[in-house]
């Protein structure tokens, strides 16, 4: 017997360096890796859960979902005028991702990602058998957007443009004029944006980032309430936008999950509420303190540079002058603390730790004190104070 | 602005004809057309579902699923030798279907199918660019496994077989001589045998089917709780065999879904216990009694030759008296009832409809006498008596 020949779409997809990364960790180790909440589900939503589950049976939906959570959805979005048509849920915002990317694109399609961006743009992009195109945030600018780079990048070959806000890794958010400047370098241009709007409910900074839909029809929203309302293990998603892309990823969608979990849907349903919007509110004060305590860590104890996010859970430490980005999360990881190398999310981000703030302050301390040691032991082995130039 | 051409693995799939039908019928229509059981899903696994809610967070699993459930499915089946590298929790069987595929098929293989069977595998087929071939389940048989058709439409080309048992559509289940006569033929094939086992708990004869596990070692399990637990809404399947397989299955459902509903999962936990043991066996109680409620109206009331199915909860009524299997199907929704055209799982069931007994004996009373009323005005439109002679 022979062992099977992997098919093209999975050749070279490997596990992501994230899942290589906590694979090495010690036991007892401090996770500061995570993309995921830490705080508990809201009560809101867990009592709808379980009324939903005592009261009724949870047959299937329809494949696109619940209308119910469709309008809640389509009302969320001025672009979509309420038109539920323009609404799919998903088994969470990956796998809206995943129906979005592979029901635009074709093999030999060019998709315009982030550089930095999410780890799975890219590696979905090959999935579906396209080229993925980069535009640069750049890191010497605390990857903001960058305007001219994202029209040197955009090609007539280009199918799909993604953006990300806020961002992960970056934790920047796309302000007006940014998507200003992305509508404009679209307008004339056949590409469609997807926009992964998964962290707009995380913010810190004067008010709820913008929704890309706002400034540009030709949009696909992707997000969830896996960030905002802790429900990672949930998977609610959706996508949204034009009738004939949901159309077609609708019909992907039946054959890939037929439809999200009855349970999470019906739990979904009180998200639109005044109690559920307390609970966000209070998620983003929580994060704020945690975000603002472990930059100012970072900053008197370990003298680093670090991006201070306008959303989502991350911020990117600078730790060029120790060496690759690898090479010095390997070395935290020996000291019990995990982080993830900014080379995971794309060269521009090569130099940088992502470090994610899913943890108490306490933790966040000793977090930081542990990376304090790792890093005073390679100033050792370097033999001399290594430079503060840091890029 | 132009509309997005559709990727060429999505080109010319539609809507299933089973929706097709569906969005046809009037209001007040009984439905026996359904795919899914009508009993409430059992108070253990409710339980147990409300507990991980009110008690437990609920994020991510790993991407494999929580190992606890994993044990659970690798001890069901002797073949994994209790090895759960070689099970993947999946969102539903659909998700593992799709999976197990994408994952073994590559572009231009054959994927040899059974006709007629479950409509999802040709179109997951083609979506993977894989050509279907198919083994013919002769209806003049009772769709009984024919091991000479499934020998001469076995190639060098063949990449995996599909089986499924008991049979959507059909009810018949594989017996041990037919799984005896698959594992031959495949002896020295390097095909992989993907088995369809989500109706096995649902069997109304001497014992539950064998799984053609115990029969061939290279092959993919596909199952779920859905039917055999009234779970359909909760998707929650798996994926089981060859560890090489399982891993690159792991891969791409990182990147579909990221993992099953964490709540479903930890409810799915209790499905090995002797509280849902013994919910299986009143489902299969009442789904016998339905059944032999159903064959005796179709016999009695019809006149029809219907399938003795040995487990699912469908049968397969012969029209072909009648007209094609769509124009039957489409004379019943005018008496308000909702059947499957059995064109609609291939060739060999055309004059043939799928009926479903997910309904209670009242229902089936009702919905046999609206399906008398339609093929009455069948005769009198012909205006003669109509042939006896069935196929």
């Amino acid at each position: 017997m022979n062992k099977p020949a992997l098919p093209k779409r999975l050749q070279g997809i490997e596990k992501s360096v994230i899942r290589q990364v906590f694979d090495r960790a010690l036991p007892g180790s401090l996770n500061l890796g995570l993309g995921e909440p830490d705080l508990p589900t809201p009560e809101v939503i867990r009592r709808a859960a379980v009324r939903s589950i005592i009261d009724e049976q949870n047959g299937y939906t329809s494949h696109a979902g619940l209308s119910g959570l469709r309008e809640k959805i389509a009302g969320s979005y001025p672009y979509l005028h309420g038109n539920i048509e323009k609404v799919l849920v998903t088994a969470g915002s990956q796998e809206a991702l995943y129906l979005a990317l592979l029901s635009l694109v074709d093999e030999g399609d060019e998709v315009l990602l982030p550089n930095p961006g999410f780890v799975a743009y890219p590696t979905i992009v090959q999935m579906a058998g396209a080229t993925a195109t980069y535009y640069r945030l750049p890191a010497d600018n605390n990857f903001e957007f960058d305007l001219d780079s994202f029209r040197r990048a955009l090609t007539p070959r280009t199918k799909v443009v993604v953006c990300i806000s806020p961002s992960n890794p970056t934790g920047r958010a796309l302000s007006r004029a940014d998507l200003e400047g992305i509508a404009d370098a679209l307008r004339d241009h056949d590409a469609y944006l997807i926009s992964d709007e998964i962290y707009r409910d995380l913010y810190y900074s004067d008010g709820r980032p913008e929704s890309a839909s706002s400034y540009h029809d030709r949009t696909i929203v992707i997000s969830g309430l896996s960030k905002s309302m802790s429900m990672t293990g949930w998977r609610l998603g959706w996508m949204c936008g034009d009738v004939d892309v949901i159309q077609s990823a609708l019909v992907l969608h039946g054959y890939v999950t037929t439809c999200a979990s009855t349970v999470s849907q019906k739990a979904a349903l009180v998200a639109w509420t005044d109690e559920a919007e307390a609970s966000r509110e209070d998620f983003r004060k929580t994060f704020k303190s945690r975000r603002d305590h472990l930059l100012s860590l970072i900053d008197i104890e370990l003298g680093l540079r670090a991006v201070t996010p306008d959303g989502a859970f991350y911020t990117m430490i600078d730790v060029a002058r120790y060496g690759s980005s690898m090479t010095v999360a390997d070395a935290l990881l020996e000291e019990r603390v995990i982080t993830v190398p900014g080379a995971a999310f794309g060269t521009e981000a090569e130099g940088f730790l992502r470090v994610s703030f899913c943890a108490d302050l306490e933790a966040l301390t000793e977090g930081v004190g542990r990376m304090k040691k790792a890093f005073q032991s390679f100033e050792l082995a370097s033999g001399e104070e290594v430079s503060t130039v840091t890029r």
